[in-house]
């Protein structure tokens, strides 16, 4: 589980989630109550699978040489009250964090939008770091949507998956789908998508797309 | 062909077209009923010759270990109906969906997207995945238009060629100019180019450009 | 001179100013009345020093075994008629053909603008390719600016500079500053810089930036 | 000092906020009246810890083979009147500038900002470079803020930090905060966050982010 929330850092470089050592990724240890998760303000080029600590399902640090995240209060709620959910990540990334500032979701007006978030994607309270409050405000918004993904008002994303690479997807395609919806807006209205088609593609998606087996 | 074809996937990444796995590239076999195109949901950097898949003009898998891209019925339908078409193209290239997510064709304004277009990339029908509707309407959008390119609304791009590589090229060239003309829009209205001017430079570089024994 | 022509090409897609083929360099060979220039229509990965063409300054091949780029009467008609000239370079890159596609120069309102422009960059006429009309638009403009760019009505780019590394270097400035004050623009009207200090700044860094001995 | 000052120099490359040779990391040396800065109109490319050159704190140069920077005036007047500063960094970055060029300073309206900047990111007057107005510009506005960085009317932005890092740090998040809050002010006014909050957020990220030991 190191080795891949280590690994999963890399693909928030290689989409251009993250500047700098903002961004982070985590992952439940399978059977157990404890997640892994990324070190405070380490670079990302010096992540090592060592380097990874060990949290447990209260965010205090059961293993590792360095100080967890500093979001890491944020993932552990959202282990604690989500069961199903096995990984998740934090990223400000730019458009996304965009939208956020606004407090304005992102209507669902793409097909690739409807596949993957199921609709629009919604927008969390405003909160401050250091009490459970962002994991308070990201639970009560993803229990109500289908969207793997909430933009935090002022602040940025957090998604959600059934596994760690699940949500790394997640915040790959929320910024992809956030920028095209921007640009789409910037030079008029964009179409809506009828709920029930938006019905139709995000139930075909979820369980049709990809290789059956790496379900 | 699988080479090619897989090869070409290299360059959407390359050139920025598509996240994470979206998007696919076909081609058709020459002398033969059949294409090769990309499996579903297979990450870019592990896509091989061996993985892509052959598919008859009807979409079934006639060849190869992984499911068919869930755009194959959309390919094979143009394959079927347009036996000049060696190679198709899907993106969901940001700033051409932007344009599709309005369902706005993209005026042309450049001397390079009259060279490459022929005149504005023209708008396809809002259609689900599933059937033949996107097929029908790619088809449909292009006989009628000297672009090889179409934006299929609320969705993406479809590009075809005589062979992958123009296909490919199209799809390059289509997201550039839709991100220029964008641009250019932002901040005021662009010059339109005379119907004359835009003949004569469509005529010109679809007949002298490039080393002519490449062509 | 292949060779640095040939490098420089790489400038030219490191600096993300050209998609697919698009845009070429060239370069005066000292002392005779010849220049190198890219051929038409090959992959910038495929440019090697020895697939450089060498043309006279009516644009006609001499030496190589690819056509000439398209543009090459273009880079001729400089060459003949502005002797100062030893690199030409033609792009359409983004920023700067969103500005030529609405007609409009950009306003010096930067330092590094002044620096290297010492004013703004003007616009050349709408002119086919074909003739001697593009090469007339671009000296009839930069023989009475500072400008060692033009920005040609809904087309793209050309620099002049006094060696081929100069040209480049003026066409990745060109497509800096145009995003720049693009985006400035976006959001309500840059403030202008005083001639005088636009004349001050220019006539400094002609002479005293750098490092002398390579001037 | 020479190789981590020459290091930081393609953190500026990396993280696309230079063009050309534009742009410039300084750092002070450790318990002496000297800093180490980048050579005047040296490619990215080609710096070297030995192509570093060395300057006292009134900008003549101490040591080295280049000419400095033609910034470092403006680097020795931070370095003489602000002693807690021990790194300096000069660019045009895109986003930056462009808030620049309108004089506009940056709103806080993201927690990153509030972290990093404490605040708005605050515009310093024009200034022509060639005397010590640059300078004073600087010191006047970020000895009476809480920002590490000021954006230079029509200019660019310089950073300052307690370690060359640390500067280049500020010039990074910089650029990522500018472009965040153009996008989100493009499309409507971003909403603000009470000075209260960031108070709270400032002072929490100064003192309890990071790996303690390592700051």
């Amino acid at each position: 589980m190191r080795e891949t929330v280590c690994a999963l850092h890399r693909e928030l470089v290689r989409n251009n989630l993250v500047a700098w050592t903002a961004g982070n990724v985590s992952g439940r240890v399978p059977g157990e109550d404890l997640f892994v998760i990324k070190p405070s303000g380490v670079p990302y080029d010096d992540l090592t699978p060592e380097a990874m600590v060990v949290c447990d399902l209260e965010g205090n640090l059961v293993e590792g040489a360095f100080s967890p995240s500093s979001d890491t209060a944020a993932h552990a709620y959202v282990y604690r009250h989500m069961p199903e959910v096995n990984g998740v990540v934090h990223t400000h990334s730019t458009y996304a964090s965009a939208w956020a500032a606004r407090g304005e979701p992102i209507p669902c007006v793409l097909t690739a939008m409807a596949d993957e978030f199921g609709g629009e994607i919604p927008v969390g309270p405003f909160a401050l770091i250091g009490s459970d409050d962002i994991g308070k405000g990201i639970v009560a918004v993803l229990e109500s949507h289908r969207s793997p993904a909430v933009l935090m008002r002022n602040h940025g994303v957090f998604t959600i998956g059934d596994s760690p690479e699940a949500a790394v997807k997640a915040a790959v395609m929320c910024e992809d789908v956030a920028r095209t919806v921007h640009l789409s807006r910037q030079l008029g209205e964009p179409l809506p998508i009828p709920q029930d088609d938006i019905d139709h593609l995000y139930s075909r998606y979820q369980h049709v797309y990809g290789q059956r087996s790496q379900r």
